[in-house]
């Protein structure tokens, strides 16, 4: 062994497999905001940064602590102490064990996506760092009391990704599902499930990518010779190779059409499979484990969502709780011996004297979920009753974002961020929960048609994108208190730009311009018009046209008034 | 030479630099993703990753051992075996020739793009990574013939761009150019080039930089001691920058404006002409391959599509075919002796006893070349033709999408998947083919007018985006056949959100909405007014408008029916 | 010290983190095109592209002589020479100070965004790269006079970071804001500071997270053994990790909401402050600075926008500028003597005979900054004024792009680009400059109705978006010489497509489509009726309608021309 390269006392290769673990962040914030919808993009890229900062910060002042000093006391918890008052030989260790446990924290924002509070998020991914993670990581790879019977979790399927797939389950359930995901009858039964999908599937697959890319880092960092590395990356390789085509093969065949954003989970499935025995298992294992990891996360989410109506965006409870299990169980199993891990229960007649460890295996598994249910029931109850309790929330609870700011998007709600996209025009929703027809019972046809002695009159104005602000106040000069803008293109004979691409030469003849639609009955129309073009006209050939023509009724539906009545815009 | 990082035996930069190699996997998605349009980026995502996966695969259960144990069998093609009987001792080998294995499978999907049948590039895919790539990567790589001779391809301008270039070319002749690509005359004569542009410029450069990034691996992990690794680094580096800025001068000169994409194509060729050369020549001669592959690069793109009217959306041909084959006749050209892999031609002086390669270099381009023709003619003929005779596809053939499909976008007909983008609306075409005005022979002017005793209706719903579903559920509800949906924003005096951005605070004006534009003649106005009144109804300000105004005549397009036969939707 | 792995030499980690520090180049691209427009996006790739190509070749021609052969010289600046006649045993160094001059460069981008012509850009980054960075770096890593007083940036917040801060800050000032970024009275005086929000927080997030990953590199990559790069690590994570907490905290403190993009600015400070310091400083001091930072971040952002009204699109001034003289300070106050680098100001009494850097700290900040002030001012005012004089630009002067180019965007202007995101429309400014309302003086309403004898008719046609150019040429055909375009959403009984998303089935109701609005009076609009049903019709469910309606007036803003001459398009 090459200190300098492999071993926890820093080799280079040590640290640059945890730059790989950082990294990983990247791939977690673009899969989980690629995979949710535009009005959340820039919250859950907050989130996703604040749970690394604040866990860094977590892990300093305590956890850390928690998780190495476990060989000094009983193997349970270590001794609470800050980074900052431990010797800089416990630097490379630090750095290593932050990037897991940043890991850990970031998989339960997938889950829970879209209608957390912002300040929730905070709380309960600090508490995961400062010491849900660290003590049961410490029992595994902090010298405790798993580690000392052989538990095989080379690289966190249990004790990181189960560990964040079962707060996400619990998170997800105490949370409830997002507004529309599923349609129920009066009695709250579930009737139908409704897709609500990514707003990027490209920024997901990137985020998949990436995050297979650290993987090499995640799963290999630790390795102590190049050999064992070697055995590490072509499992790191095989299985989620494996489970990507067993689940295009398995949607293919169940849907008719291999599923793209389930494939690309696949992929991450098999990548958790594999962690726990990626340095103890053979190859031909690696396969069989991404076959199996391959149908279970297409099971598990159809579980998840379909059967338990558990409403997770991003597939983490089946991607990370059932797959992290999986990478478990089958450490237990496929462990062969000669890689020097034990001997799992396939091995078992020809082990030698190397220790069996299915046993110990199941058991580990079962303690870290049975400590990591019951801390996060404790912490997410607290997060979600404890500030009604204390009046710190007005309304709601203090988990959930209220409807209101859920249906605004987090965005502007907990950022007062507009749109992450500020130049794209969200569209309305392709699909996503079919409504429930309004109750039409006693509604009676309304009568169309002017009010004696008014008129109404739409006034349409096609105009450059540059001048609109300068037309909204103009318009609002004279009077007119609301508009429609809708962004179109306008096509005339009027040259725009030439525009190249690739060596091809050709003209652009639609230019980008905004439509606002007036309707006006107080405010004299000619004076809309009149207003309009001065506002607009700068002599030069492109600057718009102004169209009039007759509205025969308007309503205002909060108040159902019509007419003059509707187009005035005070609020009573 | 330090084992524990160099080498094929393992060392950890082998293996670091295999994990860049990977990473390239993304890089490749992310260029052909962005470079074409929006209606296939899951489709292009699914094949980037699933080339990987089948690859990975195919190349575990025989490709490898046909490529490395060619030393055993006259230097042509290697015993077949599994991956999982061979020793542990393969596996860092493996692991590196896989990852440039996949490079070679994905090269393919770019130029095919948009048009290709999903479950047809699964099989070639396979194909390239079971035989095609593995045999010839072997004559070079796995002690094979050409090794024997001293050709110089060190990280594969021949063996894995060539040849992805190749069978890009030759899969972009079987499918025939995208719908609306080209423009032709009635004799099928080519009358005009069109522009296809790509639906996302900054992922198309996202995915070349990341491609850069992993290039230091894919030419830089063979390397043998830090000295050759500085060496290939600088050159890696150099002839890239030095092709992107000649292209840069190139397209400035030649088109009045440096092209965006066309510099983004030029440092990939940059890249592919450096890989065979990078660790036999000079810096200088870097520079000067730079050059060369900076105008290649363009005039093959400009030959590619405007004179032989192969359609590659991507630039795959030139950038890795043309400049593939530029890559190896340098390394004949430029090798300079001194770095210990033979003299290329311009050192045929100072070559000492070095032997001169430049012979050996044309004849393996040419094999190489010739062995990946006649191989990929045969796949993509037999993938074309074989499942049309054997009654597998029911119409078109087996390689190309169905025209409806390529229409549709191959997201929903070939993976279900309705957009990548759900949350934006693909806007109308800027560019792209100039349509072919209709024939308008014996086309007389329709008569305008409402027919007898009927009145059509326009009633216009803005409301906010949330309550779409249900308005469009109450319409149906009350016999409303079909609607317009436009995303627009609404701007009133109701107070809208606050933003900040950067410290800056500022009221949002303008809110989405949706804009419905319903007519209605049979189903009364009156009506339908009333129910979207109640449909979208919460009392709060912001609830919407509705306008009614009056249509003077209404066509269905499919029937030339006209008033309220057009507005009954039923499919007669 | 393990020279395969360390060291100038060319170790190979030092090799490995040059290639992240040229990743980082990725994510300045990121971060910089996701901050700004869209209409701009793909100028500010290629700039980000092109800075790191020219950079190379200038770097290589002289730049870096000029930095290493500063010891041979009195310490100021180097021998010039090229690199191709430097020994290969220059190489690695070369590369690795290639990539810390490229991230100088491409600092300045970021703040000059959206508004620079691209020659402009061009020249200057190239000088950047020529001689103003190489010198002052000589002065620090070239073995110059600051080196040889203990001068500690160990990489760079001083020498690159302030550095490209600077030349940002004066290069804002000469170019003067992007148009509606500042409201100003008539005299001049800024009345309201306006948000432009970027296009994309997520790109810009990824840059963020792409620049952290990178950084290990920048700052790790001179780490001299496993030790040293274990304490660069835990500081590289630290201080920005803190420095990120500490901005959420004020900014949810100072706007009532945590902001997303301070926060990433925050980020990239608490990386910038922590460059110089962190081999020479303890975590806890890294924690301080992490502090100071996140602080520091957000008055800077403030400072330079809402009080020196200079405009700085991506905050590069407040990041690299005031946090790089941040992280040179805190060197000088925290440098812990045991590390070997000299003591700071706070170990002043423990520091034994350790030399005291906080003086030469000082001096050699101001210095630094005094030489890129004085050339950076050289060479903005030779490219802003010099082409006038030599009348190499028609009208503004050299270094700014013209208005009309930046309101139509960049992309078009420079590069023919007609849109970075082809498929996707831009919106309507959500917010941006408030405009003033135009002067309405003399204004009087207009007429409205129909001239004697002239009826306005306007036909809607909603059809399919591949037919879209095919009816565009038809119309032209008949005459026809303008249109409004607009993406919409069909929906109709015909049924769409089925869609899957993550295992759940939906019919997809609405279709993309493309409504055309056409008014006409001189052309029949039975005419147009007819030709448009002709052009759409391919007998297939879902072909369109084409509805018919009347309009009262019509005026084309540039002349006021009212009704049918408002119709012809002939530019007069």
């Amino acid at each position: 062994m090459d200190t300098n390269i492999f071993g926890s006392g820093g080799g280079v290769w040590f640290m640059m497999g945890a730059c790989l673990v950082f990294f990983m962040q990247c791939g977690f914030a673009m899969v989980e905001t690629g995979f949710t919808r535009a009005k959340n993009a820039g919250n859950i890229i907050m989130k996703n940064l604040m749970d690394f900062c604040i866990g860094t910060v977590m892990f300093a002042l305590i956890g850390y602590s928690l998780l190495v000093g476990q060989d000094a006391v009983a193997g349970f918890i270590g001794v609470p102490q800050t980074l900052f008052t431990m010797g800089t030989a416990e630097l490379p260790n630090f750095f290593f064990n932050l990037m897991f446990c940043a890991t850990a924290a970031t998989i339960v924002s997938g889950a829970m996506a879209e209608r957390t509070r912002f300040s929730a998020y905070c709380v309960y991914s600090a508490l995961i760092s400062l010491f849900v993670y660290p003590i049961e990581a410490g029992w595994v790879w902090g010298g405790g009391w798993l580690a000392q019977h052989g538990f095989i979790d080379f690289a966190g399927s249990v004790v990181i990704h189960m560990v964040g797939g079962i707060s996400a389950l619990i998170g997800a359930m105490f949370l409830g599902p997002r507004i529309g995901k599923y349609t129920r009858d009066e009695n709250g039964k579930v009737t139908k499930v409704n897709a609500i999908p990514g707003h990027s599937i490209t920024l997901g697959a990137l985020g998949v990518f990436v995050l297979w890319f650290g993987w090499y880092g995640f799963n290999g960092a630790a390795a102590s010779s190049v050999e064992e590395l070697a055995l590490i990356s072509i499992n790191t390789t095989i299985a989620p190779a494996v489970a990507t085509v067993t689940c295009m093969l398995f949607t293919w065949v169940l849907n008719k059409k291999p599923d793209v954003s389930m494939c690309l989970n696949a992929s991450l499935a098999g990548l958790v499979a594999i962690t726990a025995p990626c340095a103890s298992v053979d190859p031909w294992a690696a396969a069989i484990i991404g076959i199996l990891a391959g149908f279970l996360v297409v099971g598990a989410c159809n579980l998840v969502d379909q059967v338990f109506h558990i409403d997770d965006p991003v597939g983490a409870i089946a991607v990370h709780g059932f797959n992290g299990v999986l990478g478990g169980v089958c450490a237990g199993l496929f462990a062969n011996p000669a890689y020097g891990y034990g001997a799992g229960l396939f091995f078992a007649g020809v082990a030698g004297d190397a220790p069996m460890i299915f046993g110990w295996e199941m058991l580990g598994i079962v303690c870290v979920m049975a400590w990591t249910a019951v801390l996060m029931t404790g912490v997410f109850a607290a997060i979600k009753y404890l500030p009604k309790v204390m009046h710190l929330v007005k309304s709601g609870n203090g988990l959930r974002a209220l409807p209101e700011h859920e249906i605004a998007g987090l965005d502007i709600s907990e950022h007062g961020l507009a749109s992450a996209y500020a130049d794209f025009l969200p569209s309305a929703p392709v699909y996503g929960e079919e409504g429930k027809a309004a109750d039409l019972t006693g509604v009676v046809p309304a009568t169309i048609g002017p009010a004696a002695g008014e008129k109404y009159t739409k006034v349409t104005i096609i105009c450059n994108q540059d001048k609109f602000t300068t037309l909204k106040d103009t318009m609002a000069e004279i009077g007119v208190q609301g508009m429609t803008v809708t962004p179109v293109m306008g096509c005339g004979v009027q040259k725009g730009h030439t525009a190249q691409y690739r060596g091809v030469t050709a003209p652009v003849n639609l230019m980008p311009k905004v439509q606002v639609d007036i309707v006006v009955s107080k405010v004299d129309p000619g004076l809309v018009v009149a207003a309009a073009q001065k506002a607009l006209n700068t002599n030069k050939v492109g600057d718009g046209k102004i169209f009039v023509s007759s509205v025969e009724d308007v309503m205002r539906v909060r108040t159902g008034e019509k007419g003059v009545a509707a187009l005035d815009n005070e609020v009573k």
